[in-house]
């Protein structure tokens, strides 16, 4: 995600990293070459009576603005809530060590046990979202046994979560702590539970595939045809707001397929790393396990990933 | 549901399969007749003083787009609706699960009865859904008795739940757990009757029938009128310019259809019976019942079901 | 509700009953008669200087269309509330009647009452939604003593749920259940109560009058003037174009204001009816009450109400 | 709040109370006059080369229409969400009388405590949200020394919750609820305490000032430069356009500002003493405390406030 | 945040403090630069061939206008969301004084000792927000102390929950209340850190940096060459027109950024002060702590920080 310090309005206009302009410049090439078609043939295929005018086009670019408006909308969503899921695990898990501490303030070996699997926790969601190796970052953080049955498993993080629950559960069967207290904590649990299922959900459903397809081909298709649609009107003007008009279409449609899934490491997705290092430094500063890691910082593209 | 590849923006353009033209095509080459005839008899209807201009079909065609962009977001909603719905069954009986373990150790046995009947009802709410017979999975998940109960009612997902609670009342009976550990878990029961209802809900209920009919009305009307207001100013070239604005309104409408029904198993229905594979691979796995169950893929043209 | 077998698009565009069309018949055949008056006075009243252009009524209808579009939204929303909160009272009672037979398994007797009282809530609620008399219903299902205090009462379905929670008082102070159980069930009462109170809040609280008022006028004004917007362009196509968008505007204003009030037995309504006896058949199948009830069908519109 | 009586669509049309008309007729004689004017002094000015047309208008009525499309969603949405905090008022005072009947029945004179600070905590609702004097109604409802203290405090609504908990606080030290269920009946609380603040968020957060200010602007400027704009086309029929164009404008922009602060006593409005009525009608119903008081009826302009 | 008292429609269109016209003014006047350029310039750049249309412009603006609705909506919701998690953090405090006054009536130290740590919270977390320095505020609400550890942690709100709950902690210690209670409590802090968890994620994670590029570039393009689009048909009306369009694009496009976040001092941003304020206020009242600190008003601007 980029992270921008501020910046004149007019400095932007000319930003290159963070803007999905390098996703779409050979489209715009494109159109750029068929605007100079189309001046070049306008005249010999006027006279063959094929001809083009703005108004259907008028027509077809509100209706394809209308439909773009929607799927960023649906991108956009997916990307809130992505972002609500990992907000609600820091918030559950800051929640969870709060009430240990404030139960049983004494037992600090129990404190940092489970401090230990709820940053694994986090760690290893980001590395299966991401589809990376978690083995070395669980190695970090948990007993080498604890590791060998958590990457045995086909879910790892979902093992995780069950062995901070046996953890809660050996609090419970020793007696220090009573079943309401356990139910309070194993709450804080369900909801990381959820977090964890919700992401997979995002992650392994998809904007469905033919919104993709529709829009896709619309786009080009009007941004192909729309030069010869307006060299009658603007003639050498047309490569120009040809390319404009193409721009405005392009990107959103483009943006749009960038937030439908926010868990990648592109200009517009999820600071995962950046988030996992806030828990840890969180949880760590909560249960007083100095010195806190590094904080993580946006690369020189004021790129966090 | 389409899962594919990652895949060039060229070749996407030619994609066949995954995209709801094959629903639409015939209607797409009666609207190129139709283009047609415009020509053919352009200059004879002409003379009739029968004349149609572009001006009302731009504002008609926009108010069909911002129309058709109400009724896609309500199919799309229903859509991720249903998605949520069974993510959350996922959660809540790997939540269930979890909780048993965390409480209850000790008793592998339970855990097993438990997690049939779970894995029982997420196969019986497919079939369900898909209104298809569940007795060949419900046999080769759980006891013939309790098989011929759930059979024998008229809502058998409902009476797997019923089992299942049972199964809790029982070791709440047993004295193995209190009143407040069964709270904790029957919570998650009442998640799974929450999803339940809610999946009937989005099947028995579908988008009111007169939204359907309207938009058909319509756009169809819209599309076969649209070659006759074109021709005046396009000539040759309506055909195309007629079945490309066709197109976007047909493919539009007739995604939204398919998606407001998403427990089929068409290209952007939901992917029922691999959802049910991961269900039960989670809870087997958490449960040590090795071997896994194959994990379920897509088909040769990307389709899950 | 309608709810139609599969039907083959091309038949759809005949269909009379489920679509608003009965509705506004007349104003179309208005429509038309403007058209002709349009057509005959064109070059009389044109001589007057008085000259209608299609460009402001594009402007206008487009604006319209994105009113219509808003207050559809609204509109239907309702609807969705509605059923979701007739959704949640199958959901609450299923559950409340699981928990009674996981907890108490022994207890028919008791399970019967429970299920009395909660049928006669949702019988009841719908009496108070469609004001019609519940004495017939209630006098099925409840005790003679019991549909006294309820019809004395001004609040029916409210008082349903008093008692029905006295039966549960009852079983608490009795030792039969303790407070934890008591309060898992007393849980399911107040979704009971949300949804009685969502209810009578939808009943009670159009959507602001004014809404309605505005569009319906500026509709009405927008189609009356059309064809003489039209007719400048299209002469004696005049009357078929002006009717098709005035179809399209006066239907979506018509089907707006029939999803405001979802309670109604009209075309886009919810099946009330059907929905009490889903909810009597499930709950007497839970508690082995047969035989159940004949489920209700679609009377030959495929209304079912 | 305009609760009308069904009446025929015709009628309708001329409906003078209830809708927004009465507050902007000024400004369409103003349109009105701009209009007449545009008309005398076309001529000249067109021969100074001052031209407008319609086309740069049609571009900026779209867009202005989506931008109130955009503002009548967010104050439609304070007006649904103020609507659904009274409707939580009721239902959790319904549901903790409820309760407190169900697990305490004989404690009569305590239901009767209990009732008249809800009662009263819905009146002073009311009064603080319109900024009334609400001692008359705290007098008519409770003893004189809780009247004192809680005129005494600076959050007199906030002081009735905390009086409300003492009841139950009082009844937990006497032994007769446990934690439990003193749990259970200060959730309800705690939902009258997110309903209070709901409220009063509401009432001292409008819509940022920008957005009024904005709209108004561009509205304002909009029409009365519309007739200069249409008076090339229409000549005569300006006035008429105008001034039609104008009222859809202003209305939405008008209705939208009126429903952004929905506790008033404008048309549109919530009809808060008719709330608080009903809830005082319920609760005494339910603790049998006759007679109640009457049903408040809409005023002779079918307002109810 | 600007609170207005009532004022004319007509003396509002010359507000000038409130709205964002002092952003975008520079840009306005260089719109009216580029008109006149284009009246001047016209005849000679029309012999060259270049030549530009409103019709291209038109379709243009429209998508623009859409996508900026999109993004207004984004802004806004980021808006109402940061208002609503201030919202929870005083119903949550209310409660939770509310809950320890009615279990606890006369421990009036421990009464104290919470709602310090309370206010400390709120001022801290908008300390925390503004990124300002939180040390005064702290060492007039807590004991020396205390604030020494807080400011020593590198999370320092998120610490004050945790010895806020560490107060909770000692009263269950002590048997002064017992689980049950104690958990009814621990949710009030349970919501409080949703609500910090939530203000910073909006902190944190502005809206993708992409949508703001876009936006603008595309905004200030379509502005820059919408006069020598409207010239050939406006003349003279050109500057008027054309600044009146993009005062229009412009001031949607500035205030969307300013809602983005909602957390700073200017004219539409939310009065943390004051709210701090309300919160202080309130908690010192419901614990008799006398004279409450005085109301913050707005500046002689009407803004209210």
């Amino acid at each position: 995600m980029i992270i921008r310090p501020e910046q004149h309005w007019f400095l932007r206009l000319f930003d290159w990293h963070g803007s999905v302009l390098s996703k779409i410049v050979f489209r715009l090439l494109l159109n750029l070459m068929m605007s100079i078609i189309a001046i070049i043939s306008y005249q010999w295929y006027e006279q063959l009576g094929i001809h083009l005018t703005v108004a259907p086009f008028s027509l077809l670019g509100i209706a394809i603005a209308i439909f773009l408006g929607f799927r960023n909308s649906a991108g956009y969503n997916r990307f809130v809530e992505a972002r609500n899921l990992w907000g609600t695990v820091l918030i559950a898990q800051r929640t969870l060590v709060r009430q240990l501490k404030n139960i049983l303030p004494a037992e600090s070996a129990a404190h940092q046990r489970l401090v230990s699997y709820l940053v694994a926790f986090s760690w290893s969601l980001k590395h299966q979202l991401r589809k990376t190796d978690p083995s070395a970052d669980l190695a970090r953080l948990l007993p080498a046994q604890s590791v060998a049955e958590i990457l045995a498993s086909s879910m790892p993080t979902n093992r995780i979560l069950l062995l901070a629950g046996d953890e809660l559960g050996r609090l419970r069967a020793e007696g220090k702590i009573g079943d309401v207290t356990f139910s309070l904590m194993d709450n804080k649990l369900d909801e990381l539970g959820h977090a964890l299922g919700g992401c997979e959900r995002l992650a392994s459903t998809p904007v469905p595939f033919a919104y993709t397809l529709i829009l896709q081909r619309t786009v080009y298709l009007f941004c192909t045809l729309l030069p010869f649609a307006l060299v009658g009107d603007l003639h050498y003007m047309t490569p120009f707001v040809s390319v404009f008009i193409s721009y405005t279409f392009l990107s959103w449609d483009s943006l749009a397929e960038e937030l439908e899934d926010p868990f990648g490491t592109a200009a517009n997705d999820l600071p995962l790393n950046a988030m996992c290092n806030t828990i840890e430094r969180n949880l760590l500063d909560m249960t007083g396990q100095h010195p806190l890691p590094e904080k993580l910082a946006p690369d020189r593209h004021y790129n966090l990933t």
